[in-house]
């Protein structure tokens, strides 16, 4: 992002002064007011409606995935620094009172945590593809599903998040089935974010792999197309802010979990996903503070 | 809980059968589905309904907590076992080879971790109370939230959860105020819950305390009748299943946040919590897995 900090402590500050968000102690994890929840719950029902002739599976994921398969996804092989593992103690009453006394006295504590079986959910979709694994109908399968998010990235910048929620579309089939339904999902993402006022435009994208390698790797994902995002200007119109994010990860997690096409081959899978929060705060951003006075068209579409 | 695990097997087992759950590879981490999300919203939705003369503000939390308030309070002094802390990598090129080396051959990884400032929320109250450090009004202060909750207890039985949902409300105030609130809404969680035809009836309750003094402190709980809560037969009528829990903090987090009375007194505290998977699973048990075959009276609660 090249918008300097300062924008975004400033819009932070707006969204907390109008009482959209509740400013905590640390970065990242604020709370979300009321009327952000009902501008966020009105968009989850805009995508609905897009999505209503589509018959996917409902599902809803915990913020927490099982770490074998969060350990099979190889997320940590390109972004180990934006994982977090959930630890807990396992000690018992002598180790409990040396936790306490460390505690007391603000000194350093997580050597006493056990690593559990247990992760953040790194990305809305990872919890999902055990469950395709074996051989899909031959149309493939689509699910819906709208699931908390960790990652490990404290910001002052109110759109960059360490917990958000994500509403997440999973296709898996054949390679075939899979891009047509991420391209038709890219039209369809763009239309609903311009009929909200917001100045969308997809875009090419590479994830932030990490370490000496990482810039091969977005390299590659560039050239073979495997990334978009619709982006919106949220902080500046040079670094417009990523509202939609689609994925095509070709045979990766059909590999990981052994998930076939109904001809034998390894499936593929795409996925998109809105960031909630995101067009809430693009929403704000644009349209001003009052969701009452906001363009009679946006409001026809969040309020029909 | 008295009842076998066999039992509380059996019952996950019928849950997934209807679709209404989605098994993932660890215990208490399960997806839920389509029709069990509907029902979890309806219920949310009636529980609205009884609250809504009260003019609570109403918030949301993401499902981690700033370190520094978990560490403020004291729950790892009672709980140590049930609270998860977040860990990532924050290591250069060399140590994420030794990451990602370690988990290829299924070596144990956590040491390469390091304690994040975040935790998971190991109740739904806690990320509130800094918010309201300072002098609250002479009414005191009514919160109500929807959150994400953590506790370190994997279990086979589908009501003991790693991560669940408490639509949660957190009262501010005198002891007077905060004493009164509770007790009406005891008397409302149990009018609510037989309305949905379940056999509800409150008990004074105790925590499950860790450790050697755990008994002590859980003793001390029950005499001075700091916890209740609504319970329901869902596994077994010997040991029913808590829906709802009202807890009276006293003085705790009032004094762990500076929180004041407009007489400059600290300032008591009492959360309730509804779990709604709990009851969601309550409902299906005791009315089938068939919400359209649920008696008349039941259903006109939830699809008024």
């Amino acid at each position: 992002m090249q918008h300097s900090a300062t924008t975004g402590q400033a819009f932070y500050e707006a969204l907390a002064e109008h009482g959209l968000i509740v400013p905590v102690g640390v970065p990242g994890a604020f709370g979300r007011g009321a009327v952000f929840e009902d501008v966020l719950r009105r968009f989850d029902a805009a995508v609905s409606r897009v999505a209503k002739e589509d018959g996917a599976e409902r599902m809803l994921f915990p913020p927490i995935l099982d770490r074998n398969v969060f350990e099979k996804s190889e997320f940590l092989d390109s972004f180990p620094q934006l994982a977090g593992s959930v630890h807990s103690f396992v000690g018992n009453d002598e180790q409990h009172r040396e936790l306490r006394e460390r505690v007391r006295q603000g000194k350093a504590w997580g050597d006493l945590q056990s690593m559990t079986g247990v992760v953040l959910s790194p990305a809305a979709c990872y919890p999902v593809y055990p469950s395709f694994t074996g051989i899909v109908p031959e149309q493939g399968r689509l699910v819906d599903m709208q699931n908390w998010v960790f990652r490990h990235e404290p910001s002052p910048e109110p759109t960059r998040m360490q917990a958000f929620r994500v509403r997440e579309f999973v296709r898996v089939g054949t390679a075939n089935v899979v891009v047509c339904w991420r391209d038709m999902w890219l039209d369809r993402g763009l239309s609903l974010m311009r009929s909200l006022g917001l100045a969308a435009h997809a875009i090419a994208a590479t994830d932030p792999f990490f370490g000496r390698g990482g810039r091969m790797l977005a390299a590659s994902q560039r050239d073979q197309e495997l990334k978009f995002e619709v982006v919106v200007p949220v902080l500046s119109e040079e670094a417009p802010t990523a509202v939609c994010s689609f994925n095509y990860h070709q045979e990766h997690f059909g590999k990981a979990f052994s998930i076939r096409t109904f001809d034998g081959a390894i499936a593929h899978t795409a996925c998109l996903g809105f960031g909630m929060e995101r067009v809430v705060m693009a929403l704000f951003k644009t349209h001003g503070f009052q969701p009452r006075e906001w363009p009679e068209a946006v409001r026809r579409r969040l309020w029909p």
